[in-house]
This record gives C-alpha cells, structure tokens and sequence, in this order.
C-alpha cells in the first residue's frame, strides 16, 4: 500500500496565488488582515472569470446554441460544487442569490410571510451581523412575528441556557443564528442549537458568511434548515451569494422576486412557478460570478478545508498570545471554540484612528462596529472596535507586525 | 476652427475588442445572434475587472485602509457614471441591484406596497417581459392592486388609445413598460406615455434593459419616475443591475432588503436606515461587477451612443429587408420606431428545430416565448419564434448569413 502523501499547508506558496499580496504599499508589503469584510480573490478565480467572458460566455437556459448549453452547464456545475462544499443531499437544494444578506432575506420573506405563522417568534442572538437582524426587525413590524434576543456571556458565547429558556414556550418557529460571529470568532454550538430548536419544534437558520470560510460545513451533520454564505468571503467573486434549504421547505415556500425564469407559464390572469431552485432565481442569474465561486470552491477544497482550519487554528492561538501581550488591549470575546476574527479595543486611541495609523505601517484592518451594533452595545463599546481578521493566506508574521504596531501605535497615541 | 473629425463606426475594429468574437464554432466563425438576451464582453470590461481584483480589491465603505478606500472609489465612480450615462440629476438616484429584474420587484415592493395605495391600479402592456409582469402580479395577489393591460396593436406597438382609456379614471398609480420590447423590437413612445400618466395622477417605471443598450437615454428629458436596466446586456459584466428613480421618490419608499450597510443605526428595538441610495443597497454590493458595468459604460460611451443607435438602424433596416425575402417567414412585429431584435416564425419548422439547425452552420439565435408568454399568445404563437438580436459588433454579412440559413433550414424541414 502506497502511503498518502502527507499535504503540507505551504502559506508562502498560497500566497502565490494571490496577485493582489505581491503588492507593496508605502514601500512595505501589504499586511491585508481584513478578509473577514472580504477576502482577496486566488489567480484559479480571476482566471476563470475571464476564460468564461472570453470563450463560453451567454445567457444561461433555454438557448438553443452552443455557447448557452456551455454557460449552462458552466452554471449549473457550480450549483453542484457548491452542493458538494456543503455536503447538501441534492443540488436543488442551493440558490444562487447576490450575497448573504439576499440569502436571508430571501427567508425572512418566503419563509417568515410564505410559511411562518404571525404567531410564531423568531429567535436571534446579540452576536448576530445586521444581515441577520434587520430582515428578522421588518418581518415583526410587517407582520408581527415577535423578535426574541439569545443573551451572549461575557466571554461572547452564546448563553445556551437563554436559549433554551426562549424556545420553551414552544412559539418559536425559526431560530436563525450565525455559524461564527464576524466581531468575536466565536463558532456557536450549532449542532446544539440544532438539537435544542428541533426539539421545540423550530426550524434553524445558520449565517455561515464566516465559518464557511474557516471550516468544513456539513449541513446534513449540523441538521439545520437553513445555510448561508457569500462568495466574495471565500475567495470568490462579489455579486454571488449561497442559499442552501431543505428541498422540502423550498418546495413549501412562495417565491421571492418574480420575472424570467423563476415560472413555469405565465398569462395575465395566473402564474404557475417554476421547480426550485429556478422558482427563487428571478432573471438573469449571476452567471459569470457562478463560474468564479466555482473555482474559489475548487481551490480551497484542493488545499483542504481540515488543512485551512488547522492553520488558521495555529494562527488563532499565535494571535491569542501575541495580542495578550499588548497592554492596554482590551479584546472582545474569549470563546474556546473561535476562528480568525479578532475585535479589539485600545485604551490610548479610537478604533479609526488605531486603524488609519496601522494602514500607514501598511496593515489594513477595519473599525467601526463591524455591522453589529448591539454586540458592541452589549459590551458598552459604542465607538466600536477595531477589528483584524485572517484568510488562508495569512501568516504568523503578520499577526506579529500587527502586534507590535498595534503597541508602538498605544506609545503614539498616550 | 478645426474640424471635429467624424467618427467612422468601424464594426470590424470593433469586433476585435470581443476576444470572445475571434472563436470558430465547427470551423466557421461564430455569428453571435443572441446579444438581446446577454451581450458579449469587451476586452476594455474583462481587463477592469482583473485589474479591481489583481490591484485595488477590498470591501467597500467604513474600511479605514487605502485599499477599501481605492474600492469605494471604484464603487462610487461606477454610480456617477451611471448617472451621467443616463443623465440623471444625482449619483444618489442611482441604486445596484443584481439584475434589472431586481430592479423592478424592488420598485413593486418599495413602491407598490410602501408607497401606493391598495385602491390604486398598475399599468402594464401585452408586449412586457415576464420581469414586467409578475412582481406587479404578487402585488394584486398580496395586496389587491388591480393590474391592467394595455393592448398591443397587430403591428406590435401599445395601443395608445387603450393607454389612454386605462388611464382615464385616475386610478393608475404607475404604468409600468417597456422602452424597448425584447421580442418585437418595438420602441415605445415615452415621452407620450409619460405625458399621459402624469396628466392622470399616475408614475411611470420604464423597463429599459432593451432600450439602454441601444440608444442614449436621458432620463430628465423622458420625464419618468423610474427607469431600470441590466450590466450583462450592456457588454458588463452579470450580477449587477440599475434601478434609476427620482431622488423624492427614493426618500419616500422604505427599505426593500435589510441588512449591513443599509442602516444608520440598529438596536433590537429599533432600527434607523441610512440616507438613498445606501438604504437600498443591504450587504456587500457586487464591487468588481460595478467596476466591470463603469467600463461598459465608458466603452459604449467612447464609441458613442448615437453612432451605435445609427449602425444599428442601418442593420434593422437591411435586416428587414433581408427577412422578408425568406419565403414562409412571418416577422413578429412591425413597428415603425424599432430596435435590432427579430423575432420570427418560420411555416416548415418548430422554432426550437430552426435554432438548433441554425447553431450547426454556427449562428447562435434563441427559441422561445422570450419570457413574454403572453405576448406570444397574443400573436397566436403558443409554440413560441426564434429570435435573432443584435449588439454594436453585429454585421450586414452576419444578417445576410442568417437569411441565407433560415431559407436553407426551410426547405430542409419541407
């Protein structure tokens, strides 16, 4: 028997691929530490982007030719890698929206005003993003579904006690939590939450924006409802967006945006929807974005998504100490299980000018509040955080030039 | 005083922009008939967007760091230029959406369910895209809005005589219609249409995802409330569509997608959106595809809009011509003021058939009903037409090549 190679994590080599990381900003290599907001996009995304513009590209479905059989199955074979990234039971089962926030949206309509009862709570949490708050805010005002808020402990998880207080009364119908918070790192329990919502007779929907990018997602495992991711987070494109439902409750659901594609006849008076997931793809669909997302699939599960944890876990604990060390350092969360994001704050100086000074060492980070308000308000840091957050491509030595620019940058600011 | 020396439309040096344009398909040259349903991509589109993604790639927007600073830039330009493209009063009239379908469900649920009146009625026409009639369908069907039908005329223009009595009682909150019609090419009269609705109380939504493509749209000087077109079709890139509409109109409508980066400030309790066009734009918006449509925009610009409408009335009229010489083949309209799409029935052959047999002497064409069902069933044509569009790189040799195809595909289906 032949030994399987051993695939080591080579990031040197990783980042390679990456053109945008050769690049040098103010005379220094660019310390890109904000690929929580977005991450950069690998040479295999670029170049299948432009090989579809320029050797394959039309309109997907129904046309008759060549080229539109070839970005037909272009499209449709990211809708099964996609599938297969998820481990979904059927590629039905993923719809192709422009971002997560489309995704979540999409269910607060077609789920929470399509099947949800106005009686019926939805249950969220403090770390949640806006993404996964506001839609839940629209749905109550519209049409009355209670809003329930899960508490966060001081170490930013989950107070899974509060959790199962919310669910008792059994009017739940929909918990939606994030996979991974987009602040604090923390990866939530969600094979628990799972367990602990279906046995209230709640559905779950998971905003896996992050954790999709950090982990391996296995939604069949997880027993959730609903999952969602972005592109453009995952090395891919903008413009494209991932739903994952159980086929059965996309079958229950109305459609959201009405138009070409998403019918299967129309006439004035009545119209009959298309099979999903054509019934909640209106109009022309993301079509070279889907090629892009496609090959941002196809790269990191050619690198390894046990491979990427493992690494990005290395670097976690790395940061953990590091950052520890810098005084006056305040940093938000201390969950066990966490990725690669890290919020903080400092006592000498306000997360934008922290952040404005790094960029001028060439290490980009963001500040403000991270579209999550109330997790900011819950820990009474209303002027928000600063926030690095790491990719694949991220090295050790990168987290210690933000360490030691974020301790020159306290000296700066006394 | 020098001349200013005339712009010849080269269509040949044009051509050689395509990359795509320079394949053979089964050793012939790919005529490439399909530009009405996606339009093919300029090497100037393909090169922006490599460049975003190679050199200037972040999130856009609160990114403290050069780079995020250098993508909202991009973002931003692609917003004031298409304002100018359509010469709109106001970058902030301007708002992203995937597609122009989006587009118009965001206008049918911002407008018709947050703004309109559930005694007030909507105004379509028989020559609309399915992306015109089903979100106005959801409308009547969620909120009792009547939904009207201005007749078409055998030779495929609005009957405005039937606008004019379906307008008459002022109960028409919006008329909501073509400025191009994808199937017969018909270019509606909408400075009249304009002038009638608002004499009668009503808005006007313009659906121009035909029409921007082909010829210079001035908003202000159309006088409609809303006008709406898609990046793919004006040789951008997919994922990003535009909604234009009137900066009171914009103020007036609540929010259609909530989530990140559409608000000014969230707590659990209440939750306060960001000014136009922020407050339609929820989550990440398609960056490289803005930057991708910004040089479509500039391309099509720089060869001029007037010099592509020219060419292109020169093509329709030698397509007529050439068409109506094809014994057996009944053209779908005849409207005097028309565009380069021709959609048509031939006596010997099912329009899937034609295509198919076109596609094999290389001339792409789609069959179907065009997501315009009722349209077809209009002109008794349940079984659907095969359509042929044109785009600025389309030639009289190509049009003459099809003529010659589809008279040789007739006698082949005898």
């Amino acid at each position: 028997m032949d030994a399987i190679p051993a695939v080591t994590f080579d990031v040197a080599r990783i980042r390679q691929d990456f053109p945008i990381l050769s690049q040098t900003h103010r005379g220094r290599p660019l310390v890109f530490l904000d690929s929580g907001a977005s991450a950069q996009k690998p040479r295999a995304v670029i170049e299948a982007m432009v090989r579809c513009m320029e050797t394959a590209y039309a309109n997907v479905h129904r046309g008759a030719y060549r080229l539109s059989e070839l970005a037909t199955d272009s499209y449709e074979a990211a809708r099964a890698a996609t599938a297969r990234f998820l481990n979904a039971a059927d590629p039905r089962e993923i719809v192709f929206t422009r971002n997560s926030t489309e995704a979540m949206n999409l269910v607060a309509h077609s789920w929470g005003r399509g099947v949800m009862k106005p009686g019926q709570a939805v249950l969220i949490s403090e770390l949640e993003h806006h993404a996964n708050i506001v839609p839940w805010q629209m749905l109550r005002d519209d049409k009355g579904n209670e809003l329930r808020v899960c508490r966060v402990t001081d170490s930013g998880e989950l107070d899974m006690e509060d959790l199962a207080r919310k669910l008792a009364d059994g009017k739940v119908g929909l918990v939606a939590v994030a996979h991974m918070s987009n602040v604090l790192g923390t990866v939530t329990p969600v094979e628990r939450i799972v367990a602990l919502a279906h046995a209230h007779g709640a559905k779950v929907l998971l905003d896996g924006s992050q954790a999709a990018v950090h982990r391996r997602v296995d939604v069949q495992a997880i027993g959730c409802d609903f999952y969602c991711f972005t592109g453009h987070k995952l090395y891919g494109p903008t413009g494209i967006g991932v739903l994952w439902a159980r086929l059965e409750h996309l079958d229950r659901m109305p459609p959201f945006l009405g138009g070409g594609d998403m019918i299967s006849s129309v006439t004035f008076e009545k119209t009959e929807w298309a099979p999903v997931p054509a019934k909640f793809e209106a109009g022309t669909p993301p079509i070279i974005e889907a090629v892009g997302l496609h090959a941002a699939i196809d790269y990191v599960t050619a690198i390894g998504m046990t491979a990427i944890e493992t690494h990005e876990r290395a670097l976690v604990d790395h940061a953990m100490g590091r950052l520890s060390e810098v005084p006056g350092l305040t940093l938000l969360g201390r969950a066990q299980d966490r990725g690669g994001v890290f919020a903080f704050a400092l006592d000498t100086a306000h997360p934008h000018d922290l952040a404005t000074l790094l960029d001028r060492a060439g290490i980009a980070v963001r500040a403000g509040r991270h579209c999550a308000e109330p997790l900011h308000a819950r820990f009474g840091l209303e002027n928000g955080t600063t926030r690095a957050s790491f990719g694949l491509y991220t090295t050790k030595e990168e987290v210690d030039l933000l360490a030691r620019a974020v301790t020159e940058a306290r000296e700066f600011f006394k």
